[in-house]
C-alpha cells in the first residue's frame, strides 16, 4: 500500500492495484525528470506533437481547446496526481492545450520511457488504463453535465467531483478545500458566462450549500449539494479497494 | 499486419502496434465467447457492476446516460471493432447504458481474461490503452462541439467523424456510408431537437455538403464539409502507421 511518502499518482494508483514493490520503484523512477512551469504559460499547445507526458506533483492545470472564433472549452483540470498529455503521447497529438493555473512541479515521461515501462510492468499499464478510463468518465460527466444537466447541478456536480479526486491524493477534506479556480475557469468549464457564474455561486451560497470565495470551497451541506448534483461517486471508483490484488 | 479476415477490433489495434503472430492469436480468442443481441433492448444499464466487456463484431450501439428526469444524452456510438463496456468493467460499474441500434454481434470478455490478458502480452494493453485514448479524444470533441460549435458544424462534425471511425475498419467509402442513426439519435447527441436535426440537415444538403437520407450518408463535397466543421482527424490517429513497431 502506498503512503504519504509517495508521490500522488502512486498513492491514486494504489487505489485500483495492490502495487508491487518493483511496481513501486518503477513508478517512483517515472518522476525522475523534475520540472517546475509557471502560472498562465502554456506547456503544450493544441496540435504539437506530443513526444513526453507529466505527472503533475503538485499544483492545478487546466486543458483547453480554442475554437477558431477564439471561444475557450475547458476541457479538464488536472490536479496532483494526474497524468498531462498521457493521450496526446500515445495519440501522437495534442489534441488540446495545457496552462498551469498556479505554479506547478511535475515529472516529464517521455513517450520511449512510458511505452517501456507498460512492456515491463504490464500491472501498472493496467493501473493507467484504469486512471485514464476514470478520465474518461470524468470527461462523459462534464458532457452529460453540459448538455443536460441545469445550471446548479452542474456547478454542484463540479465541485462535488474535484473534492473526490483531491481526497483520493490526500488533499483537503470534508469540510471543503483551496481552489485556485476563477470565475472565467469555472464559466469556460461549464459553458456559462462569467456573471451566470456568480449567479450560481450566490444561489448555492444563499441556499446553504457551499461557498466559494477566497480561493476556498467550504461545504455547509454536504448531503444537500449531493442531492442537487444527482451526483453518484460510482464513476470515480475509489472506495472499493483495489481490483487488482 | 492484420488482413480482412482478422476481427475489425483487431484491424483497428494494427492502425497502432505492428502485432506479432502470438498477440494476433490471443487478441483472436478473446473473440470466442459470441453473443447476439437485438436491436432496441439495453445490454448493459447504468448502475449495474460490471463483470464482462463487448467486442462489437457488426453492428451500430449507443452508449447513453438518462438523467433523472428522463432526458437522455448519448454519450458515444459504437461501431465494428469497438469495446462496449471497457470503463465499465475497469470501474467496476457502468456509469451509462448500452442499447443495440441494430440487432448485433458482439465477444462478451470477462474481466478476469481481460486482465489476464494484460498481464500476458502487455504490447496488447498498450494498444488497448492507445484505444481508450482514442475514444476518450472523441468524447472530448463532443463535449467541445456541443459547448462551443453551432448546429451545423457539430452535424457536420459528427459525420466526419463517423466516416473515418468506419473507415479504418473497412466500412464505407470516400462516397459515404451506411448509417442506422435516426433523428432522435442525432438530436440526444448533439444536444438539438429533433426538429432542429432535421433543419441542419437540410441545411447541409441544401448547401450541396451532405446528403443523409434512407439510412444512408453520402458526400457531395467533403473538402466543404471539413472546412465547415473545422475538422481536424488528427486526434483519431489512423494515418501515421504504428507507434509500437
Amino acid at each position: 500500500m502506498a503512503s504519504a511518502e509517495h508521490s500522488p499518482l502512486t498513492r491514486k494508483l494504489s487505489a485500483f492495484v495492490a502495487l508491487s514493490e518493483v511496481e513501486l520503484a518503477v513508478l517512483e523512477r517515472l518522476h525522475q525528470r523534475r520540472r517546475s512551469f509557471v502560472a498562465g504559460r502554456d506547456m503544450v499547445h493544441q496540435g504539437q506533437s506530443a513526444q513526453a507526458a507529466y505527472i503533475l506533483s503538485s499544483g492545478w492545470v487546466c486543458s483547453y481547446k480554442l475554437q477558431a472564433d477564439g471561444t475557450r472549452q475547458i476541457v479538464d483540470f488536472q490536479v496532483p496526481g494526474d497524468f498531462l498529455g498521457l493521450r496526446s503521447v500515445l495519440l501522437r497529438t495534442s489534441d488540446h492545450s495545457f496552462e498551469p493555473i498556479v505554479d506547478i512541479e511535475a515529472a516529464e515521461v517521455l513517450a520511449s520511457d512510458l511505452l517501456g515501462t507498460f512492456a515491463r510492468t504490464p500491472r501498472l499499464a493496467t493501473a493507467i488504463l484504469w486512471a485514464a478510463s476514470r478520465d474518461e468518465a470524468m470527461v462523459v460527466e462534464h458532457l452529460v453535465g453540459i448538455g443536460r444537466r441545469d445550471a446548479d447541478a452542474r456547478m454542484a456536480h463540479f465541485l462535488l467531483e474535484l473534492k473526490s479526486r483531491l481526497a483520493l491524493v490526500g488533499i483537503g477534506s470534508k469540510e471543503g478545500f483551496d481552489c485556485p479556480l476563477t470565475q472565467y475557469h469555472l464559466a469556460d468549464t461549464l459553458g456559462l458566462s462569467a456573471v451566470h457564474v456568480n449567479r450560481v455561486l450566490r444561489q448555492l451560497r444563499e441556499s446553504g450549500l457551499v461557498t466559494f470565495r477566497d480561493g476556498r470551497v467550504t461545504f455547509h451541506d454536504y448531503g444537500g449539494l449531493v442531492e442537487l448534483a444527482e451526483f453518484d461517486p460510482a464513476y470515480l471508483d475509489q472506495t472499493a479497494g483495489p481490483l487488482l490484488k
